[in-house]
Order: C-alpha cells, then sequence, then structure tokens
C-alpha cells in the first residue's frame, strides 16, 4: 500500500520499542545502507533520535559528509536483507542492488528511503558534538511516513550475534504515560 | 532461581534488542523506581549505556546526586507493575513496597537491584555532560546480573500509551555482526 505521512508527534512510538533499522545515506550520486540498533528518542517534538555509528562504517563517512539520512524501520520478512545490510561494506558494494531493496525518493533529505521498510524516517544531523568522543549523532526527524496497511509490524530486535526477537502479542494497559 | 554474574562483554545482548528497563536510585535511605524506554548502548566494553532521564521525573534528582543505579529488565508479568512505577512519583511513595516489589543488594553500587528482574545491571554515571541539553547521562555498567533460569525473556518494548509489544519468536542468521 503507499505510504502516508505521520505527524512528527508519533515517531517516537515507532522507536521506543526499540527495532533495528536500516540507515540509509547518499552523496555524490552514491548511496549506502546500515542495519543499526544502538539508537534511541531523546525528544518527542521535534522528534530527536541519538545513535551511534562506528567510525569504521561507510555511513559514519557519508553521514558526516551529507548530514543527511533516512532511519527506516524494516520487518522480518526483510531479516536476511538485514543481515546482509549488516554484514558488507556500502565502500564494496552498492547495497540496493545487491540486496534487491528499492531506493525510494524522499521529500526533504537527498538520502533516498527504504521502499520495503513499513516505516521511513526523514532525518538531519542537528548535533555532531559527540561525534568525537562517542561516535554519536543527534538527528532530527523532519518527515515520517508510514504504511497504513500495517497494523501489527512484526519488528526486529537484535540480541547480538545474528540473533532477533521479532515482535510478538500486544499489551495494552491504562496508562498516563506518554 | 538465585542469579549469577554475567560477563559485562555479554551486555549488550541485554539493551540492544530495546526492553523497557526499571531504573532502581538510592539516596540517604530512600529508594526510587523509574520504567524507561529511552536509553541505548554507546560500547562494547566496559559497556556504556546512554539513557534520557526527564527533569520532572524524581528519579533525575537521585541520579544526579548520587551518581550509581541499577538497570533491571522486567519480562511480562511484570507489566502492571511497571507501568505502575511509570505512573506514579517516588516523591510521593515507596515504590518497592507499593508495587510488591523486592530491593536486594547490589554488590558494587548503593542503589538496590529490582529482584523479580530477569537481569539487573549495577551503573555509575561517567558522563553527565549532556544533561544540561538533553538531560542524557552516560552510564557504565559495571556489575551484570542474570536468572540462568530465563532463556527466552518475554521483555517488553514500550510503543506508547501504554501499548507494550512483548517479545516473541526468536530468529538466528549466520552473521558477522557482534
Amino acid at each position: 500500500m503507499p505510504k502516508r505521512s505521520l505527524p512528527l508527534s508519533q515517531v517516537y512510538r515507532l522507536l521506543e520499542p526499540g527495532p533495528v533499522v536500516l540507515v540509509a545515506t547518499a552523496r555524490a550520486g552514491r548511496t549506502n545502507i546500515m542495519a543499526m540498533s544502538w539508537h534511541m528518542m531523546m525528544e518527542f517534538e521535534p522528534p530527536l533520535l541519538g545513535c551511534i555509528i562506528s567510525g569504521r562504517n561507510h555511513t559514519f563517512d557519508l553521514l558526516l559528509a551529507s548530514r543527511e539520512c533516512t532511519v527506516n524501520i524494516p520487518t522480518s520478512e526483510l531479516a536476511k536483507k538485514v543481515v546482509g545490510c549488516g554484514n558488507t561494506s556500502g565502500r564494496k558494494i552498492d547495497k540496493f542492488r545487491t540486496f534487491g531493496l528499492t531506493a525510494s525518493a524522499s521529500a526533504l533529505v537527498r538520502a533516498p528511503r527504504v521502499e520495503e521498510c513499513y516505516a521511513n524516517l526523514e532525518c538531519r544531523v542537528v548535533d555532531a558534538k559527540m561525534v568525537a568522543r562517542y561516535n554519536m549523532f543527534v538527528l532530527e526527524v523532519v518527515k515520517a511516513w508510514i504504511d497504513p496497511a500495517v497494523k501489527r509490524p512484526r519488528t526486529l530486535h537484535h540480541a547480538g550475534r545474528g540473533v532477533f526477537v521479532i515482535a510478538g502479542e500486544t499489551l495494552r494497559l491504562r496508562s498516563r504515560m506518554k
């Protein structure tokens, strides 16, 4: 189903559960994708996302230079492609082509979205001061997209060494928590 | 089952999947517990954990003053107690007593562990420089405990507004990723 725009105030509900995400970057006509689990929400609105990206990753260089990326949330049927992205380097291969993923245009950033993911977040780097010490970037989500057909996304949660736990049952409790 | 010590090199495997955690603090003979989802791994070893704690939370004051806490990982049977901790303030109640949770002694910090959680991480604040701007603390895990009887922890992943997704199926893929 075509994706629709998601209000930025709702972005935390996608990331707070801690799914593996695919970070897509672009620079000088080349793109890259990396799998990432070390991220957290830092603010509701505008949504801020903190993340750690190793300096060994090609994405580190692309993100530092371009200051833009997309954060894309895959579900379990994409697990093999996620691991593929995590085990290869964009310095050597075109990951969109190698893993049969579709790069769709973003609205506000040059980095492409990963179409097969049920949610796509267009992001800009708003603070790179923690990069030197922690390889930590602060991203602001400037535009969010979601596939309204996916009601209970079976997101992937990495427990290390290629072991993933898949989002299962939903529990709804009365809460005043946001 | 009594908990055993977990090597610090394995801590990321507990937190990287993004579970809700309970942060326990202590100061001047009083304790507190808060539910937290805004956290991420920042380094493998020694394990560093970044987290965002609102200045409105009693835990913020206790953590800033004591510089120590425990991070405890609950499973689904504790869901109601987790929501209880999230919807009340330690300024008004004793959460261990109110929610029938057991405070067990830590080895290296004064903050107690939440015994009912399957994993307990004793932590020290090692960097509070991002508190002023982002309410972000960097914690170092100095000692980790795990219940060896819990093989497939049904952790809770908060999707906002009291909606939790429970960790379900496990998927094991060949991967060179750590």
